[in-house]
């Protein structure tokens, strides 16, 4: 396999940073960070197009593409202070979700078996339970927790005659072992899905599900500071898979099944941060970017954002891992930090 | 008058619940809920297009059109566990306002009269003339409050040298005294209309309008719970009337008559929530999605989310009623509820 | 399997027809046309979509959904004149291609058997497999011609490693023996696609392809008479295979792979009307309406017409065959026809 | 009455001409033309916004609004070259059709009865009943003949339990005798509306309704000399009705009813500029622009145009009566004129 | 220099206040506040469109154009209270920004000069440049401080070799000393610019810029009491620059640069409200609204409020000042207040 | 000088061609062609945009960005016959547009002057005076003719004070004598731009404008026969300028100055691939793509296949001129050519 480009679009990278190929291991050897494409939405129950969210996410940017990207909160380069490299789209047919999700399954286990942290776009969240399992294989099966922000628990069995879709991820990942059920923090659900079978499934699992009623109840952070203390309890690495649908349609209408009452970008973003601040994240997916429904890029924007927070986030965090102060949110900007 | 159907589109029920027919008492006679559409935008004093909202909120779902909403929120299912009928449009001819507000009349009086709730889907806010005074008809007039989210307070007097029209309903219902002046709880108003007179005529009914500002200092929760109070005393019944532009138009633009600085989408399903769990709701609408102006159908999605919501408390308000434990927001979704 | 419904929304029929149920032979039995709905864009190289396809051009209309459409041009009603039905969408999960496409296979085989004529919504073009096979088998494998309208020659051969997808059902008709080469007609051609070795390979299988430039130095009209001539000798029947694209991306811009320079509107529905007016047609597709990328719904305006279009013309051939006077375009609207 | 202002939106006069008040005849006294808002679409039965037509149609120009359109294919300043005015928005309340026609009515016929040519801008279609009606009162009940261009008859009887409405105006026209049935010359019908017995009675009136087909097969300048030939047969005017949805949605999509496989914009261009300049045209009415459905205002432009070929054709044709060289159409542009 | 007028479509005045002429100061000597238009969008560094603001902003409104706007909050009329005027544009043109930032300068100095408060309506904000300088001159360079919401701190210093363009004007301000680097107060700032050096040099001028982090943590309006004590320190005047994108882009996504995370419309509302109502405004922008990237106008509509809550709170403050009741945001709407 | 890369967005070349860079004459020495983005649209009287041309005109296409494009109608490859290179992005602020043209000129006169021919992606007009400019100053001022394919003859004098900008390049061109007057050859004219004075000035240089009207009356091909016939007569070579907007805006809507009753793609594609056939094309630019008011990128796939018809006939004509059998538009395609 030489490195494949873009199937929709120009071959790219993410916002500039180098290309590497996955199938040249010395391109990426001392990678902290890649960042891999998923142009999959084979997998979509309702609305498709999120095999357009890698391209869209890589460019959504007014800046330059010049593979920097200082952070005005967190004062650290996620892009330069980390070793970021793109390694470009898997060749994910969406007429095929079995050879598909195998295909991202090998590229991001290839990505984490050489010590760096997979960023996986997507796509449909099909691509989760390939891009944790790819991830647990090389930390240890049921080693990694996950961290799931979405409007949806994703936890169907069977739907459309298939094992495999974007309603199902979590499913696949609680029964093969790859993530234990009481390792899954779900923040964000709302609406009219699953039913009561599903939920009865969910917690026979002990899943720890964050409902908005709960989230707006109890306030966000308390409930992120309880989900976060149970995500490191007997596991060594977190994977947090961000579906973008988790914010409100009003202000992320680019994706396919918008669910109304949901957090704000700027909420969105700080939970991110907090969470790859707090937490020893080993990789990371950004889902369900759909361009073909988005206004302006402003979808597309706000998954690009949510992976720079993410990459700031961990890059602040080995920074004060090396002996930094502490990040203080409440300092001013100007004042040294 | 056999069934009418669809004017704007094919003749589709709410998210696939049992179509009825109102001209045919048995057909719901066990009805919980009967949801009315009323296609009608010749009332609207700017941007048109409301008179496609019946059909965008039927249809604006990525689930199955199978009648079914288990909610997660509440652990109910507002279109399972009521009996829900859908009966179709009322034949309303945008060109001709008081024939047509005068057909919606009859066929919500009908509904309520059999005992059921009328849920109309507008159509401009005109048509709250009509669904208020046909319920108040029933139940008594003077005798059901008025909740009612909205930028706007829709109590001009003559416009476009018409007593109709969908910025004066609320003065029409409290000068036929369908409704009491100090029955009327008006939430989310704010902007530049109407004037002083206007506003002083409201003043003087007595009507409780809570203007973004006051939400904001003293914060919606508290201001519900004190528009509740006054809700109940001395009625029977409620009639809650929601026009989707109490939204800020970031998050709800299609809408006819934007007003910057609302509620979020979170807020208003909150609130509807609350209200009908709370109060003994009699009837609602919701009004003013104008799908021309929306985009990959989120203010659509709204409006279909508002009736759900009110349905799924109106049904877990009688499951409680029927000795449930009442509903508790700070729980955690996945334990027994 | 019983009447499988709407998977991308409400179960509607086309403008009112009346339903059947593949599953029900006697729904259908007296059947001239049937409608089926391919809900299926797993097969798309580039922009997705097509799965809405066929819920929005059975609603495209501004006319009421009555189940009639009397043609001012033809002077027949194609939805009453022949016996219409709508069988609804065929499971088709985009993200298995195989399993799909067999599905739809088995249904129109099951229309053709009773004697009826499929007319498949799609879905993109990748249907054209089962829709065509599924007819000559019914038929006779190699004795109906195909008269495909399409930007696109799709006679490609493995594309992002698979057998199937929306550029390669030609191939695969003609690999599989169900239609001869030299008895497919392709009208409208342009671009860049596909390369020598594909044109070789086509040139050998004896297709004849009608690119832009010849359409345009020689006149369409002229060029789609020889093609008849073609299509009728030695075959029984004739498969009419619609692809939106084949019309300017400029007027037709909600499709997957848009590519400036085709027919307009008005040629194609006129040719439409030909081909079904002189020729046996025993099947149809009209694919590659893309909702995501149309606007005002012309796209689907545009698909409902082609398939209005193709029964008008169906219609009018019969009633003519019984021994009416023939159709003369020339002869005034308003003239006794 | 003094003058109304703009309904929808500030205050405008087309592309700057000067602005009149029609209860002030001194200020529209020396006129050739008054143009007239006409900002009504209650009598729309689908998709409605025409109401901001004539705010769009006075906007849509890249030039600077300065009252001067000097033509290059005409050579004459139709802003300038006749005594223009734009006499603001007659008030038309969308929900009262009947008394919104009334007011429209006495508007045109204030015009007419001044000398001026009214040029109407809609609108929907209904607004053609009080056009022509103002305009034939002045010059005589049956003395003005109707071009009319558009993909519809407009001949329906009662819709919606009304006798008004978009689809309904000629009927009216003939039937109170204000213009003559075979005076009424129809230019573009396709599609499926209306049906034989409406066509029967149009028959019966005589009217010459050109088709799409019959203006496919014999050439659209053909027909239109025959049908000009007929327009100044025993009659002293003509009213030029243009629908802008007589051109192909896929060119003009932001209309209320499009109907596929319509004109060209350059035909539609040509073939008023074609009337305006050998009829005696009286008066104009270009509708069913509708900005909600618009892209880019690409519709607004075209009814723009159109407004600018009538009046440049008309300036023309005044100029060629007073002596000068006839227009021909092949002469180069800087040839002198 | 007459009156200009538009640029960018027809001369109109916002929401229809009095039209002045700068070159004529008999037409505005007793204004309060004076609008001008700055259609400039060269200095945009992303997406330009922006000249199109002030017309935007200029109508955004469902109300009639009567230059009055009585607002329900604060219960003053902005447009009557207070004299305003609309000067129309300043001739700007985009190719050539050292000439249009001179041209707008005179024109904000003479506004300032007559002793009004000069209102501009933006144009990119390389505008800022001139506004401010031109009320500097006026009041005393350094005497006048600057709260500046934004998302970008805007202090850049060459940029595609210029030293003018949207992302400088701050650092050119106070270079010249126009503004004082410590009497900036900069609220609202995010994301991924500018980088450490240009940091350094803000912390360097003492400028207070309050990042989204710091906003979240601390509170809005304990960062606002804070700053708004800075601005009145040693300075008379306070220039209010709002640039719209310090608003969230999924609720203001009608703008060039666009950076998630930031204020609702209601904060940015609110935060409008209480620095004009607390102090001394001398001179206001709006700036960054694009049209072509905005959806339903809801951009320019908030714009357009951002404008009438300013103008709303300094009129109050007067009226206030003059010895009324001092406002109080908990107090019900229909209190006389 | 480096190579500068992309402004506004990613550094992509043009369906992925190899990059070369201007400042190492090297990278495209044996260059047939050098493509070269002109990112600006400072000069743009009305809508801007055209600055995302190059960048949305590179990426338009659903094919492999592979560097390969076999034309089906020429049965050559634009992309490999020829050595085609893409010089990136020349920096072009669109705030200075003395400083951006002239930047332009250096980077065409480079190509031009190493042999190659630039094709030049705008971008507005204004870039056509450093385009032709730069080609002319290698051939010989004078000594190329220019055939232009506009709405608007762009011959206007000064606008906005300016001596440059979108509408007035070729009178430039004229008077600096880089290209004689009668060796201008505008095709599409029509509307309502320029007035007389300009036009004398033009018919006094004798350029020879072809207006709708005439192409309409007179035939298309008929018309460029004559003007191909001119252009070779006394000069060696041929500059192609094609403006977008010579279409009609139906089917290019994203352009700046939209003018009714344009060409159709069909039409514009034939008549560039003629003249690249037949003539001997020296430089190439396409101009005034503008994204933002794009729909489905339809405009920039136009101008995608615009470049790539160019270089087709390019590459027919050298491989006919080398011997082989010239062009037939008439052959099958599948006969062997």
């Amino acid at each position: 396999m030489s490195r494949y480009g873009a199937m929709y679009g120009p071959d790219l990278t993410f916002l500039g940073v180098p290309a590497c190929d996955l199938a040249d291991a010395a391109s990426f050897a001392d990678a902290d960070v890649v960042i891999v494409g998923a142009p999959f939405d084979g997998g979509t129950s309702h609305r498709p197009g999120t095999r357009f969210g890698p391209s869209a996410m890589r460019q959504a940017c007014y800046l330059p593409h010049d593979g920097s990207r200082p952070s005005l909160a967190l004062r650290v380069d996620g892009l330069r202070d980390l070793r970021v490299y793109d390694a470009g789209d898997v060749e994910m047919f969406s007429g095929d979700i079995e050879r598909s999700l195998s295909a991202l399954e090998v590229a991001v286990h290839t990505v984490a078996s050489a010590g760096a942290i997979p960023v996986v776009l997507g796509g449909d969240h099909s691509i989760a339970l390939p891009d944790a399992t790819g991830v647990a294989r090389h930390h240890g099966l049921g080693r990694v927790s996950l961290v799931h922000f979405d409007a949806h628990a994703d936890t169907g069995d069977v739907e459309f005659g298939n094992l495999h879709g974007h309603g199902q991820p979590m499913r696949r990942l609680i029964e093969s072992g790859a993530v234990r059920g009481d390792r899954f923090l779900q923040i964000g659900l709302r609406g009219y899905w699953p039913g009561p079978d599903v939920l009865s499934w969910m917690a026979a699992q002990r899943m720890r599900s964050y409902e908005m009623t709960e989230l707006v109840a109890r306030g966000l952070d308390t409930c992120l500071t309880e989900a976060f203390r149970i995500a490191v309890d007997e596991c060594e690495g977190v994977f947090l898979s961000v579906d973008v649908d988790v914010v409100d349609p009003g202000m992320a209408p680019g994706t396919g099944t918008p669910e109304p009452g949901g957090l704000t970008s700027r909420q969105l973003l700080d939970a991110v941060r907090r969470c790859c601040y707090e937490l020893p994240v080993v990789g990371v997916d950004v889902v369900e970017v759909a361009p073909p429904y988005d206004h302006a890029d402003i979808t597309a924007y706000l998954g690009n954002r949510v992976v720079l927070e993410a990459l700031s986030a961990i890059a602040r965090r080995r920074r004060d891992a090396a002996g930094g102060d502490p990040w203080n949110p409440e300092k001013p900007l100007l004042d040294s930090r």
